[in-house]
């Protein structure tokens, strides 16, 4: 269920809005035992979006009619947002900012989606309304925060959603689902209406099934919003940057998969497709971004998550899970001395950064090193949270735009993906990148 | 005393950077009574700046045998750097990047200046090496905290000289003085080598007599230093904006003079200066760089300042003068909860600026809203310094570039002075517009 697919089908009167809606529906019935939609959408609340399309031709609408899931952090006007957290529960008024954009596109929303509650992990199971199951293996671990949005669009119950990526909620589902995800610079897709998670770094993502999809989204959701003080432009220029080939990998020493051989091997593949492809591998030291990842959850920036849920972590503080609250428990007793002090090191880190990756188009990771069974994470959900989180953390902390896209399956069937990063304003030219990779892909 | 006269009577041979300098000496004895210097370079310690330009020709050189002052939180090889607190003294190996860039140049260090106590006020009184005299009426304040630095280049003892401005301390002297000030963009000009007061938003500052002097120490100044984190490259571009003619002031009632109505009547004769050279003035609401400005102080910013002089504020607090570490104390017991809940303030004030000062060519206000004598100071010595930086403590909180220029003289012969400024990387185009504004000052 791709755009231009759906956006043909309509044009040549193969189906309609309502038809597709109706099978999205039936999909979402057949898959009910994995929680994957916090809200779906009911016929009557369907209802308007269907009747404003009608009358209207495809032709006049970028997204006419394209079905898209909602992370349950992200406002839709009339439903609940509960952020996984039933007792947080609120009905907002407006949509949030993005949202509204897409639906003026003519999109039209599925349903508000499950999520590591609060956006806090990178696993998909800390979630009261249940874990969500991988797409492929429900044994599986389906990754999250954003774990319903991806696991909505690879069982084709949504042709794009929308997730948030803070610490890699919008890769590592991606990666674990056989999907493109969008982690966009931050600030160019605006957050007003997002239930903040570290307010200064969150950043709403885009999950698709290919690079076409992605950045018809991306170009759509991508707009200045003056009401968000966190916005930033995209700027005219870009893209002007003399290509160098090069791009640059973590030392070997550096690239952790967790005894998983198969992700290794994988991985490997990824950077000898690269190769086949004319570009040059540069071995490169990644200590300045695996230092500012560890930031992430030790460093202050978790105060901000406290400051998202402070009436509920102080009030009631039983209605938050026990792994979530003691995340965000370590917000309460950060300074501000800690906080300038982290700032330092992440100003230098962010330096060395640029020094490290100079003279590359993109520096190229797995997107995680492994992935897990939902009895494993329950079984040591920190940790093995904290491992998924490896090449992912520090991405926003040092302000970069990253774009994760599938690179191959394991011989269980499972996928695997990887993540090209570059400085922030660099989206396109990364998406560009990734979808002539997976045009490359060896045909099975 | 200015850089164009000094390199015409070096290449017509009048004279030489050792008269120069020897001339600079007897003048600072002559005012041995006012703490300009902590540190005036002596004999010996001037030779090998004097040997260097040596067989150079002064066409070689674009600051070849310039004076300037050094204010004492910026390090200059082999002689103490003490913040005007000598327990915290020591003797840098190398000197600050910009001192080095600048005497690269040719220019010669004349000394080490006075200021209040680690950067820490507007006043110039808060020295244990004494308060400094303003450079026209000894009963007056200096202001500060770059108060030496100030008055050398106001008493003919440098060319220029070197600040620093966090809250307004490359301002306040300037207009106190009669000097113009340059307040850079954060970062353009590096702070390698400077003893911080708030990290995030210390800027080195320039003081000179008039513009042309000032555009050529910034030329050389404006500098990427890649060892500095905070460093930030000017961009190519800029100046490109479409000139409105329009200058945004702020509306009647957010004008403060504290009641020196001299001042008001400078800052009105400012405002119909700019007029008469083809501007309109536009009232503009400007409680958010006000808001931001009360951030300064009251919020976790103070906490930089407590980071930056820890081990003695720990160890022997009793080395610290009383005002100063009553404000430094503050910055112990700040939250990173309170810190991420100043930024989240400090970002809305940030746009707001920007939705207030949209379609104006710049901003301007009084630099300060009044001046007042050191006995004044004394009597209450923190409510008159809030009251000095009602107008600059916003402008690194809010990213903004600025400059501060002479506007005129009070009947008692003491100058008023009005500080024009604008976005980010706006340097060069504020200097020429301050340039123009002096260019047309009624001859007395």
């Amino acid at each position: 269920m791709t755009i231009s697919q759906l956006l043909n089908d309509y044009k040549n009167g193969t189906t309609t809005p309502r038809d597709v809606m109706a099978n999205i529906r039936a999909q979402i019935a057949e898959h009910a035992e994995n929680p994957i939609f916090i809200h779906a959408l009911s016929e009557a609340e369907l209802e308007p979006y269907l009747q404003r399309l009608e009358g209207v031709s495809p032709d006049a609408l970028p997204l006419y009619g394209i079905p898209f899931a909602i992370k349950d952090n992200i406002d839709l006007a009339g439903i609940p947002t509960t952020a996984a957290c039933p007792a947080f529960s609120y009905i907002p008024e407006a949509s949030a900012f993005v949202v509204a954009q897409l639906i003026e596109a003519g999109a039209i929303p599925v349903g508000k989606t499950n999520l590591d509650q609060f956006a806090t992990g990178l696993v998909g199971t800390r979630s009261p309304y249940g874990a969500c199951r991988n797409s492929i293996d429900p044994a599986y671990i389906s990754g999250g925060s954003s774990s319903g949005s991806a696991i909505s669009v690879a069982l084709e119950m949504a042709a794009f959603s929308l997730g948030t990526d803070t610490a890699g909620s919008g890769r590592v589902p991606a990666a674990f689902n056989n999907l493109v995800g969008v982690k966009p610079s931050k600030g160019v897709l605006s957050t007003s209406g997002v239930v903040p998670a570290c307010r200064s770094l969150d950043c709403v993502s885009i999950f698709a099934l290919n690079t076409e999809d992605a950045k018809a989204v991306f170009d759509i959701a991508c707009a200045f919003d003056a009401a968000d003080p966190y916005s930033r432009k995209m700027p005219k220029t870009g893209g002007t940057a003399e290509k160098t080939m090069r791009f640059a990998v973590p030392l070997p020493s550096q690239l952790k998969f967790f005894g998983d051989s198969e992700a290794e091997a994988l991985f490997n593949a990824a950077v000898a497709r690269f190769e086949s492809m004319g570009y040059t591998a540069v071995e490169t030291d990644f200590s300045p971004m695996l230092d500012a990842a560890n930031l992430l959850y030790s460093g202050p920036w978790v105060a901000e998550r406290y400051i998202a849920t402070k009436q509920i972590m102080d009030e009631t503080p039983e209605q938050v899970l026990d792994v979530t609250r003691s995340i965000i428990e370590q917000g309460r007793d950060k300074s501000a001395e800690a906080y300038f002090n982290a700032e330092y090191r992440l100003k230098a880190y962010k330096r060395h950064s640029e020094q490290m990756l100079e003279g590359t188009d993109f520096a190229l990771t797995p997107t995680t090193g492994t992935i897990y069974t939902i009895e494993a994470v329950n079984a040591d959900p920190v940790q093995l949270n904290t491992n998924l989180g490896y090449y992912t953390n520090f991405m926003n902390l040092l302000d970069f735009a990253a774009y994760a896209v599938p690179a191959g399956f394991r011989p269980n069937g499972l996928p695997f993906g990887v993540t090209l990063f570059g400085d922030a304003f660099e989206d396109r030219r990364l998406m560009d990148v990734g979808e002539a990779f997976v045009a490359e892909a060896p045909r099975g």
